[in-house]
C-alpha cells in the first residue's frame, strides 16, 4: 500500500470512528437512555446549546451550559425526574463529520470535529416537524472507553429560543 | 499497521458496507425502481414498518409486516398497478449507520445494525414535507450478489398512522 | 490481508474522500464563506440546479445553470452584493454518499457520486424549515488541491420554482 493510501486510511479510519461515536450518541438520546449520556463525555468536559447569532458575535448567552459531567447528571435528573412538561420524541440525523483538526486525542491535543444535524420532534397523536437544526463543534479525547467528548457545542440556527428544550440536542 | 489499526479496519469496512447499502436502497425507493426494491432483501427476509409505540411495547400492530420476498413483490405490484392513490415522491437522508452485532454474516451470525432515518415526501405542486422519521433495524447477511437484508424493521416516531402510506420506506 | 478486503478498502477511501468533499461544501455553504465556494470546482465546471421534474424528462430549464468556476464566481457577487433579497441561514444535512462510477479522477473518466441531501433553511426570528430536498449527482477530478467537482447537478424534488433561492445548493 503506498503512503498516499496510509494516509488518507488514517483520515478515513479517524471518521470513522467519529460517525460511529455521533451515531452512538443519537441513539442514547433517541431511545431516551438519557442516564447514558453524561457518559460520552469525560469528567471535566463542557456541553452548551447556543443560538447561532450568540456563537457567531462571540456572546454568552446559552441554551443549556454545563461546565463539568456532574452538571449534565444533574441535567438528567432535573429533565427525567423533575420538570413537568409535554412529553416528545427526539430523532437525530447527523451528517458523516468533517475532521478539522486530527489531534492526537489527548486533552492537551483534541481530535477536532464537526457535524451537521437535524433533530426531529414528534409529539403525541402529531406528525414530526423539523425541531431543531444545527451544528456540532467538538473536541474529542481517546480514554479506556473509547472516544469520549472533551467539549460539544450546539450551534443551533434558529433565534427562537425553544421554550421546551428539556432533553439535550 | 498495528493490530489496533486492523481491528479498527474492520469496523470501518463493516460500516462502510453498510451505508454503502443504505445509499443504494434509498435510491431504488426515490428513484422509484420499486421492482428492484425487493432485491435489496434474501427471499425469507422479513420486513416491517411499525410505529414505535408498539414496537417498545411489544405488540405485534404493523403498518406493514411482510415475512418473505415474495410479499414484497406483491405488495409492490399493488402499490404501482393496483392501488389508487395521489402520487409523491420521497427522499431518504438515512444517517450513517451503528454496526450493533459484527456477525459473520450468515443467517444464523447475521450483521446487525441500525441508522436513523428522515423520509421527506413531495406532492405535486407543493413543497417538501417531514413524511416520516425513525430508525431501521436490520441483520445483514452476505450473498453472492453482495449485502442483502435478512430483516429491516422501520421503527416510526409518528403514532398518527400514515393514511397513505403507498411505498416501502 | 486478502484480496478482497483490498478491494474493499479502495471502495472505502474514496467513499471516504466524497463524504469528507460533502462536509466541507455543506460547511462552506451554511457558514456562508461564499467566496470560497466556487474554489469547490474546478475552472471548466458545471453547476446545474433543477426540478426533478424537467431533469428526468431531460428538459433544459434549470433554475441555476453555470457553465464555468467564472460564471459561479459572478454569482457569488451578485448574492451578496446586490441582489436585494430578505435574509436566511441554510443547514445541510446530506447523506452518505455512492459512489455510481470508480473512475481514475481525470477529467476524461471522473469519479462518479450521489448522495441524497436535505437543505434546512432558518428565517430570523423563525423556527427552521425545510427548504429543498433532493439529490447531487456529481463528477469528481482529484487535483493538487484535493479532490474538486468537475460538474455538479442538484436536482430536487419539489416542482414548485423557490422565489428565494438566493445561494447555491
Amino acid at each position: 500500500m503506498s503512503d498516499v493510501i496510509d494516509t488518507t486510511l488514517r483520515s478515513a479510519l479517524r471518521h470513522h470512528a467519529i460517525d460511529r461515536f455521533n451515531a452512538d450518541y443519537a441513539d442514547v438520546l433517541d431511545q431516551r437512555r438519557f442516564a447514558e449520556w453524561p457518559e460520552c463525555f469525560v469528567p471535566e468536559a463542557r456541553y452548551r446549546v447556543q443560538a447561532r447569532e450568540n456563537a457567531e458575535r462571540g456572546l454568552p448567552l446559552c441554551l443549556l451550559n454545563f461546565e463539568s459531567q456532574a452538571m449534565m447528571r444533574d441535567r438528567i435528573v432535573g429533565a427525567t425526574q423533575t420538570i413537568y412538561h409535554a412529553p416528545y420524541y427526539t430523532r437525530h440525523v447527523i451528517a458523516p463529520a468533517r475532521i478539522t483538526h486530527d489531534g492526537d486525542g489527548t486533552p492537551d491535543d483534541p481530535v477536532r470535529a464537526e457535524a451537521n444535524y437535524a433533530v426531529f420532534r414528534t409529539k403525541p397523536s402529531a406528525t414530526s416537524e423539523v425541531y431543531q437544526v444545527g451544528r456540532y463543534i467538538d473536541a474529542f479525547v481517546i480514554t479506556e472507553g473509547g472516544w469520549k467528548l472533551l467539549e460539544r457545542r450546539c450551534v443551533y440556527d434558529s433565534e427562537m429560543v425553544l421554550n421546551s428544550l428539556i432533553y439535550p440536542v
